[in-house]
């Protein structure tokens, strides 16, 4: 169970409930009916005959057969393994339908039910607008003419400035500092993350580098999340654009005109050089380099710790430093290899 | 045009005091005339009849042919290429004439003009000493003993502690630290920046590493940049020196001790391992990693992603982890290459 | 001497009790006795006859020679080259003696002698409990039912979420957050790290990634150093660990649900992905990268820019991306070198 003093559960609700929110077919063990009442969420061998768990990898076939769950839920090919006593919702995507119903149990988006909240250490600047039900914690700043819609969090000491919009139900997180952007809804912000900054440009001179305004805006789109010290750099004259869901993790740094398309992963520490545009559900692993003014093509996937200094198509599989087509890099280390053993 | 909401353009501006203002050869469209307005500054797409914009790189000539812009900052060679129009202004450096007139329409650096305003909710400590038109930003904390000298900006909930000394015109951005350095004048301290805490220091034990008392400071000389959620580690009895017009980009390590010079460009997510030197105008890329106790020469280049691991000679350029002279190390990639291929 | 305006020296002590403190021999230098008062440490090159230094490596031995230190922390085969006027502190490991020596003049740990104050600028929210001894600074927040042991200090703008509870003598560094996390006794968390927000898990979807509610914690021994601006996430069911005296360097990335033993070494910029267990005393170098559900035996060591994507035996020593034993990437490192050269 998640400790009570950080967490708090939701329900309990009934497998039928339970099932019909994430459209599974509900198979139910001897002796459960469907009002048969599930309060918690676990983990196959801690879940107890009240709670709920899941089968997404054939490696936990052990776990699962042995768990003493009172209800899991599984791929159609694994239903005829269940352990009894272990009522089964019976879906395609069992990952998927865990997090949805592990979302039920543990609500992760800012509630509709609060009337709100500012904290009185609070700072609202002059003709900030809050929609109902926004919640502003302890020693957060809300600049003048700032617009946050309905239903979102600030966290403590965090710092939005002047003219910021923000959309609904989004959370920023605690000290996360935006300036010069615009944020979608349902965006998550996490603590720590630095978003609209000025880009790193300037004119080289060995008799003082000159700095070039940067005059862009950051635009991130609806249902993103930025990771914890993450840092976005404003455009220096076209804005920085985080398409609509894209997921970053922490420590990654996107530089001044990057476009990122929609659904894109962006694994920690990686970063991303100015004006490149990644498009949609691109995937970045950890620690990897992107040049500036590249393009990374459609669901192109990049191995962590890559460097990425040309144009990537569409679909392709690169990796390395400097990044090769997957297969082609992998018979170069298997190579390589062999001289370190004195072989070659 | 910059997004009004968070830019405010100053001017319009004639011809002739911009030209004046670079040092430019003013050549005149037909019909202009040297007293006419320009308004702001704008892409060579992008810009209009009142506003300026600018040819750095020949790729854009199309552009510039094809622009509307009512100026151009041009290079001699590429003036008659010019369309209709277009009056240009010519210098052999268009981009840097380009940033300080960009600087005019959108001043970088805190106004003189100024009263200075400390928040009501920042908190200044005891003997702290703020200089005229210094403007403290809400749940900004100031410690005792510090000295802010004019027009020092500090954005909202940044920390500057005890005894801090920050020169004239410099800017720290929200929720950045400072402790145990001094700043000098016209640096920018970026959101999340942190300066001055302990470097990484200590003497391995199995019972329990002891950490030994860092005694150094951090000395920041004028006209630096800072990144955003950078680190640099105060000396650990020596101090820890960031040189003269040196350019930090946002999550860069900078170690104990270390000593860099003048006018260095360090680009986002390097580290530098304690007690390194720099020497002036070194430029390290992205991701890229010096061991510590190594010198890098006067005006070395080191590419993205490289390791440092030997000393580097003034003027090298190095590539590669652990790094070689560029044209050695794209001798080795192309060999490995052929592996790949299996064609060695 | 260290910079009156940053560090406060304790002392003078006597060369008998610095002696005793260590427990080291005692050689007095002609002229000197045991009573004689030592007012500050400092390097062999600027100590004075009233100062203390030390000798660890034979490198520095003609520093050593030409020292006026009036004493020395030395290891017992370098004792008799001392100069004339220096009495020596006998030891086998002179760095970790200095290493105390140092923090008996300038303490690290937060004093138990004073009172307690919380600024009234910090908040401290309902059914807090603070220790005797505990210093909130300006703008800290506390959360409601947060617990703070004996002589904690929270820095200014530090961020403690509601329950969170922290050890005694543990510092909270300016501008840090925590959330659902438990830290020890005698840990130093430094300014803006960011311990126990979300992990990166999600469902991945085309229409969307689906977030996993993240229902672990973090879990920070005693005498742990987390460094500046270091992200540590919690877990997604299991907890997140830092095991007893483990020492994280800037900029790292802790994954959700990775194990930490007791006196590990994790160096600026390195990620751990989820799930990965370090077994005690493993060092990972800087900018290195271990991939998720690893095992890194106890021991090992990783080399700076290291990618690690198995398991690593109990130990190892490992180099290069993918690393290999070291003088395996070693011998592969002068082969490849070789083709640099055309030489191959």
């Amino acid at each position: 169970m998640a400790d009570p003093r950080f967490f708090t559960v939701q329900g309990p609700f009934s497998l039928k409930d339970l099932a019909a929110f994430i459209s599974a077919e509900l198979i139910l063990a001897d002796g459960h009916d469907d009002a048969r009442q599930i309060d918690d969420v676990a983990s196959l061998a801690q879940a107890g005959a009240t709670q709920i768990s899941f089968l997404d990898n054939v490696k936990y076939k052990a776990d699962f057969t042995a768990s003493s769950a009172g209800a899991c839920i599984v791929a159609p090919e694994m239903a005829e393994l269940a352990p009894k006593g272990m009522s089964l919702l019976v879906t395609k995507n069992p990952y998927k339908a865990y997090a949805l119903i592990a979302q039920k149990f543990y609500p992760v988006d800012p509630s509709m039910d609060n009337q709100g909240f500012v904290d009185p250490s609070a700072v609202i600047g002059a003709g900030a607008v809050l929609g109902q039900g926004c919640v502003i914690k302890a020693g957060a700043v809300i600049g003048a003419g700032a617009k946050l819609a309905d239903y979102v969090t600030v966290e403590p000491n965090a710092v939005i400035n002047d003219n910021v919009e923000v959309g609904a139900r989004s959370v920023i997180g605690a000290n996360a500092s935006l300036t010069h952007c615009l944020i979608g809804a349902h965006v998550r912000i996490y603590p720590g993350a630095r978003i609209g900054q000025d880009g790193f440009g300037f004119a080289i001179d060995p008799a003082g580098h000159v700095k070039v305004p940067q005059l862009g805006r950051v635009i991130i789109e609806d249902s993103v999340e930025i990771g914890a010290n993450t840092t976005i750099d404003r455009g220096a004259g076209p804005d920085t654009v985080i398409g609509q869901g894209t997921w970053i993790d922490n420590l990654v740094q996107i530089g001044h005109n990057v476009k990122i398309g929609r659904g894109c992963i962006i694994i920690a520490q990686t970063g991303v050089a100015g004006s490149t545009v990644l498009e949609d559900y691109a995937v970045l692993a950890a620690q990897v380099g992107v040049a500036g003014h590249l393009k990374i093509g459609m669901g192109a996937r990049i191995a962590a710790q890559s460097g990425i200094m040309r144009d990537v198509e569409a679909g392709a599989e690169m990796m390395g430093s400097p990044a090769l087509p997957i297969k082609q890099y992998m018979r170069q280390v298997a190579t390589m290899k062999k001289f370190s053993r004195g072989k070659a």
